[in-house]
């Protein structure tokens, strides 16, 4: 008895201790590759710009530096909110927080998404997944890895065309997640939120952004142009996506750690 | 010995269990305000503009919305980088995550600065806050609470003008943090970052920008235009502000939440 009070008392001590100290404990990993003149963006949308607006000495004395900017909500490392592809569903200021920050899965298809620019990341890719690691956890945020991320920012091998404007749109090759797969993780999984290291959720050849349709219906934000895949395990991380808070906006610059 | 090697058992065991689970527990707070054409800028600063790119049913059946968008780096609530006001400091790209996500402490100095628009937040304050609190935790990130933040995006109330242009900068009325306390937590608390619920963590009146240029030097980023700090306890949460990764960027969009 002696020994249990003795061990209880620590415990109940560490838990005391616990709330003065960081919670958030682990490795950073940032996920979000910086926006530039470089930053990728849709061959039809608005690329990045900054404008210098400040840099220097002021007459009052000290050192002074500021810029504006102009962009697309969807370029870089962004989220699409669900109104982005579906009517009356939540714009980027009205996606919960909840749904933002959780556990986080990576699913590896990179072995088979380099060898066809065309990929369909498919339910059994999310099968094989679950016989290695067990079940993915209810409410999780999966990240697909294509392996198309380390060829960012260079649009050639990234989008499958440097060219822009809406002639491109054919020539764009690129991995996605299926519709077939999307409609899974929803309907068995419950996700938050998906992600990738492409320019979209849906596979560069789509025509009907069918994918894009299935998760924003059901209110389940994608983010895209995802960085550092390489750096996360396949589970035993948790995900921070903090989007700008775009007032009706239908995505925007996204700011995504992980926590290992 | 056999309740001891029961009970290791059963901590390694919740151990075990909570890697599995949620890590980032407790309610989240935003403290950030949505990004709009009411948006409070700095009264010489390019205000947010949205851009409607495409909104409604497209002729391939499916709904589709999108926006363009130009801003100053520093409105609404955002981040100013060290580079802000101190050369070769770091850009907001370069900050590192490690000192935007730690223990917060919200000082309340509302009493006071509610009666005087020209408030400086001073280490009296800072001391009073630990005679009853204990000790600011090192590396801790510190919010002020100067009341001001009820009255955004009310210019009039909240800047001390509505004018804009470089004549309303001398009517500029707002508390501010004072360079002796900025020094006071720098050099006895290490902190890690600073935020308020003002435009501008030098107080309105300022022409030094004094407070600016100490925190700055010292690579210390400043949160401004901090939403809901109602919501906040004085001590007890954790603060996570992530700023869009602007690649050599002055400062920029942040969202920033707590969880308590």
């Amino acid at each position: 008895m002696k020994t249990l009070s003795i061990l209880i008392g620590l415990v109940i001590s560490a838990n005391i201790f616990a709330q003065d100290q960081q919670i958030i404990k682990g490795e950073i990993v940032d996920l979000t590759h910086s926006f530039s003149e470089e930053s990728v963006y849709w061959v039809t949308a608005k690329e990045f710009q900054l404008e210098e607006v400040a840099s220097g000495l002021t007459d009052a004395g000290f050192y002074y530096s500021a810029n504006n900017f102009t962009t697309a909500e969807h370029g870089g490392t962004h989220i699409d909110a669900p109104i982005h592809f579906a009517e009356n569903k939540q714009s980027v200021d009205l996606i919960p927080l909840e749904n933002l920050i959780g556990t986080g899965v990576k699913i590896n298809v990179q072995d088979k998404a380099l060898k066809n620019p065309d990929y369909l990341i498919s339910i059994e890719d999310i099968n094989n997944w679950e016989s290695k690691n067990g079940m993915i956890p209810m409410e999780s945020i999966i990240l697909f890895q294509t392996g198309y991320g380390k060829f960012y920012p260079e649009a050639k091998k990234y989008l499958g065309t440097d060219k822009r404007g809406s002639d491109a749109v054919k020539e764009l090759h690129f991995p996605g997640l299926s519709v077939e797969a999307a409609n899974w993780l929803i309907g068995k999984r419950n996700i938050k939120a998906v992600g990738l290291d492409t320019a979209s959720i849906d596979h560069g050849q789509s025509k009907d952004f069918a994918t894009h349709v299935a998760l924003m219906t059901q209110n389940v934000p994608a983010f895209e142009n995802v960085a550092n895949l390489d750096n996360l395990p396949e589970k035993g991380f948790q995900i921070i996506a903090l989007p700008m808070k775009i007032k009706g906006g239908s995505g925007g610059p996204l700011r995504i750690i992980a926590i290992k």
